[in-house]
């Protein structure tokens, strides 16, 4: 029988968006995720969540349904005979307030291409998750890149392995010669039958998406605490300023959603709140934030 | 006898980046521009000059002057004989500190392509200055515009009404459905003989060029002493985001430099100081804000 996971793989994240939602609002006293529902004029649609607090300066979560004829911009990237598609997925980014607080992304998508008779032609899961601290604590970057590893490790050997390298590749700023962040991992184009079954796809998909908030939240609640200087704050801001370059100049899920008519405002909530560009700004040697750039430069084995 | 304002021209534009740099810090009254030198390992450099000060909250004249073989990006886009090329050009771009005082942007170059024996089979002025209020003056707007068409009309008579157009078509966040200021002029591509000799095309680029400095400093003379609010502050860096999306997204002159490998911190010199991303920010109706995004929605003759 077909493997299609559709409608359980959007009730699983709708879930898990919940679950990621409660489970960030638990570090603020006031502050609640607010939902905007919006729909794409060619089918589907999406409930983007969006929280602006205390601890999270802008934290985005957002899970979008899409289907419908293929579009332009997807011809020559799948089968000829593909006439539909459909797509579903959770993106989240979260940056904080406390510079000492790393940024996080991330990602789980499903995507499938049906010919004229409705038969799937194609179909993938892909996704991921990484971190992008302003000040390094080796203990954050090890367990980040922990917790993916285990979820990875009980479903395929080869996966972590795989999926690291991927993600450095992927968050590359090319144009800086430099990593965005600490990585984590990163992996597209999963199909049914190449590694694993379809099920067995789908369980990982799940296990790693479920790992998040494991890898993410215990890292918030050691360093929230922490003291800060208006200095240090700046040069978060400058390193936002590499995030947002990254995500207009790189990122394919920005620019594909930007060719798609996808809705300006939830492709962009991954964009920071506040940030600076300070022309030729270097730090000093010797100092934490040349220790950030320099793990930014050569990727480190952290797990 | 062949037409080759190299030198000359290049004399001219470091002489205006002098003019208009001292234009600059006369606003000043502690700050002056500092004068970073680089060179281009494939050949040529230039001279990056950047203020920050309390008008200007960052300020950027750049001069460049970069030849050797033709790089593999320009292919296609010259005649299959080039060889070798030259560049040199002004660009600036001013931020200043004051939502009330507009951000302007301004760029004028001369490009030319020779062949194997050193003739030159292609050659080219393009440039351009255009406007980026956040409060719309439109006394700051008419003059601007009014100072270039003067410049323009003294030389050709269709060159304002072909080249502000261009400008509107150019400076244009399609992402958005607007546009990134109220313009000015831009063209690109004007070649000796098509409407005037290059004599006479040399001529009209210096005219312009010169230009610029009496349709933009008047404006701020203008402004400089309004008061404004924090919220007033907020609005500029939330519309520096877009400028920012511009330039990251859509702008060739930047994605061209990233693809030759330009030095980056003269090529983001363009980048605000400080911006801002809220999510889903919509101005009130019948707020100044509001007649602001009216204005970059449908291009007005402001001339």
């Amino acid at each position: 029988m077909e493997f299609t996971p559709k409608k359980r793989f959007f009730t699983f994240i709708r879930n898990l968006q919940n679950e990621i939602c409660e489970a960030l609002e638990s570090f603020e006293p006031h502050e609640k995720f607010i939902e905007d529902r919006w729909e794409r004029k060619a089918g589907g649609g999406g409930w983007s969540r969006v929280l602006k607090g205390t601890t999270f300066e802008k934290a985005g979560v957002n899970v979008s349904e899409v289907y419908g004829p293929v579009p332009e911009v997807l011809k020559g990237t799948i089968p000829e005979s593909a006439k539909d598609f459909y797509a579903t997925g959770i993106s989240l980014v979260i940056h904080p307030v406390n510079p000492m607080v790393p940024t996080t992304h991330a990602n789980f998508r499903y995507f499938e291409v049906t010919d004229k008779n409705g038969e799937i032609v194609d179909q993938w899961f892909g996704g991921g998750a990484d971190l992008t601290p302003y000040y390094l604590f080796q203990e954050d970057a090890s367990h980040f890149h922990q917790t993916l590893k285990q979820a990875c490790d009980k479903h395929h050997k080869d996966f972590y392995q795989e999926f690291k390298p991927w993600c450095d590749r992927y968050f590359f700023n090319s144009h800086r010669n430099e990593h965005r962040g600490i990585g984590g991992v990163f992996y597209d184009h999963l199909r049914p039958e190449e590694k694993l079954s379809g099920e067995a796809l789908e369980a990982f998909q799940q296990e790693i998406a479920l790992s998040f908030i494991h890898a993410y939240t215990p890292i918030v609640e050691q360093r929230i605490r922490l003291d800060y200087t208006r200095a240090q704050k700046e040069w978060q801001e400058i390193r936002r300023g590499r995030y947002v370059e990254f995500n207009l100049i790189h990122d394919r899920g920005t620019l594909f959603g930007l060719k798609t008519g996808g809705r300006i405002e939830s492709i962009f909530m991954s964009l920071p709140p506040t940030v600076r560009w300070e022309y030729n700004h270097s730090p000093q040697e010797g100092t934490a934030e040349a220790k950030l750039i320099q793990a930014l430069t050569t990727p480190k084995n952290w797990a």
